[in-house]
């Protein structure tokens, strides 16, 4: 079998962004399966990127990652190549790849992309995807180049870092932030289980959310389906994380929350 | 080749629930290709999932079937598998499998997947498209599991139906309900044409379209070229079912029609 | 390797059209690997499909194209299958194809697709694209079939062309158009590079533009980088026409800008 591909971007679905960069893919690497992660990532956004890229790397087959969400597109910010124990990930430096790479253990080497044969020559420097990173990602999927083909070595630690905000433990609370909405309107943390237990938090608790100035009564439950029509639920999501859901509709639209809010989970006293 | 997979679901294409699955499906069964039925099925639309469906199989390759609508993950409800004369069939216990499943003939056994073997162990009990589903209908694909791998039968008499409603013939009209917008506002119903015949209507006449307190003119036609722009065609649509489409725009807009909505057909007299 | 076949369509991902064309194609042709160029090119929109097709076509792998925008469905339109050196072009024939065709070097053999053998019966006639046209992609595509299996040849002189407005040079400026908004916001036109520099612009220098009433001041740049938030850059695109962009935001929103639209650009005097 041919190396695989997975594809992540902001490019949506309306327009032929995608379908040109999996024609260059498969002229380089015809026998490469493409794996699209998502291409709904919202425009320029670099960390919702990094983030569904990092739920989503440990269920991807080893092999080739091609991350593009590239606001500085043109500019000069560099373009990446990066050696892990799952694989090669390609993008740019912005920290779009840097918690994937992180997760899966880290970069044994990291090179620039700069390499002008391995690119395509293309009007206008808008679409490196099509021009820089799709090129570079077929040509390491087919074996057809090495990473130190594409350019020079670079230092892991001169990279953009992405910063994502820590969870803060202040007993009685635990303080945190929304950091996606799902297509339920599931609303995930950056709080896990384990910090919910530090304030002495279990599983069956009720749990008191708050969200700006408002307080709502909630229940760490295992399943949406343990909790009535309207009633708040406090559940660890698929990625391990603590979610908020609400039964019957959407919690992002219940609770007036989007990804970026501050979230605050805490006990309620147990007369209530 | 390998077993091909046909997956549908109501995960969209926003966030990375798609692309997780079929990184699962590829680590299980690298051979198999993924035909994506849709999946922007509406979130938890269980009977619209199973229309879909049912209007999709016959085109769709001999293999599996992997249909994830799924608004009961978590609870008791049971995860299936079924063997059917098309092939397999894995999903929820919820109806949303039933149509397609009795459309190819029926089931010749199905089993409840039950085997802690087969799934992925992972947090959180919300995303068992990608934790049940996708590694039973890969171990199926590749040929590493058998139906009887996944669990213990179940009888098909004891499955959750879906229930669809008849259409009822009360010449001079018959009552049906529409059942599906179409991305160009084309509304089909649960009439077919036989319907139709038995009220004495023909292709070509002229048919009255009851919509709540409304009614409109319309004309029985083989395509959408054949009315003139603002003008209501009735037709077999390529499903076989009586839809309406109007020139030029969308039917839906222009008579105020959505899915579940009654919609009567009945004769306009000769004179008109 | 089998022969790929990259896809275009309005179908949209909603509903469970594309699969369906899929799983035929797949059953005919399962060797092939589909690209899917997009599926969601507005309803009917014609010339928005045939501008696709012709900014993506260089980039897919030789093969066979499958591009069905086809408001005229069921109508006595003709559906086509055209040879170039490029590999061969199933639609229907409403100008859809003609740009991408002329863009390859224009058709050595043009057949209408008129033999039932190569037809899928189905009900109804409003979906030639799993009947009609997907069919006759995979026979093409799995070498069961040649052109003229399809049908009668036809003189290509005689098919839909469709018509593109060109831009005027009248110096001191271009009138041009609007001719499409990705999903980034930016706009591109149908002037080039070169009618700029007819009219004495050359990359650096700032730039009138013109829309309706309103004239906007912007600066001929390379990237989306080299402008200030809020800033006007027009820029050669990723197709090699020019573009608006604005720095930060959506050009379309800031300039209330739609495809269709005209667009005027000229000097600025160097004294601004």
């Amino acid at each position: 079998m041919a190396t695989p591909i997975s594809f992540l971007s902001d490019f949506g679905l309306q327009d032929e962004f995608v379908g040109v960069v999996k024609g260059v893919l498969y002229r380089i690497s015809p026998g490469s399966v493409v794996i699209d992660i998502t291409h709904q990532i919202p425009p320029g956004g670099v960390r919702a990127g990094a983030l569904a890229l990092s739920r989503a790397i440990q269920y991807l087959p080893p092999g080739v990652v091609l991350a593009v969400v590239d606001p500085g597109v043109g500019t000069t910010r560099r373009a990446l190549a990066a050696a892990t124990e799952f694989g090669l990930f390609v993008g740019p430096d912005n920290g779009l790849l840097s918690p994937a790479v992180a997760m899966v253990g880290g970069a044994s080497a990291v090179h620039e992309i700069t390499n002008p044969d391995v690119m395509i020559p293309g009007p206008g420097s808008t679409f490196d995807g099509r021009d820089v990173f799709a090129p570079a990602a077929g040509l390491l999927a087919s074996g057809e180049a090495q990473l130190s083909d594409l350019g020079p070595e670079v230092d892991w630690s001169s990279l953009v870092p992405m910063l994502l905000p820590l969870p803060r433990v202040e007993p009685p609370v635990v303080l945190g932030e929304a950091w996606w909405v799902d297509v339920f309107g599931n609303v995930e943390t950056n709080i896990g289980p384990e910090e919910l237990t530090l304030v002495g938090l279990r599983p069956g608790d009720r749990v008191e959310v708050r969200i700006g100035a408002s307080s709502h009564s909630g229940r760490w439950v295992q399943a949406y389906g343990d909790v009535a029509d309207g009633e708040l639920a406090i559940h660890v999501d698929s990625a391990g994380l603590m979610a908020l859901a609400v039964g019957g509709t959407r919690a992002d639209d219940e609770l007036s929350l989007n990804a970026g809010m501050a979230v605050v989970f805490g006990s309620l006293s147990s007369t209530e």
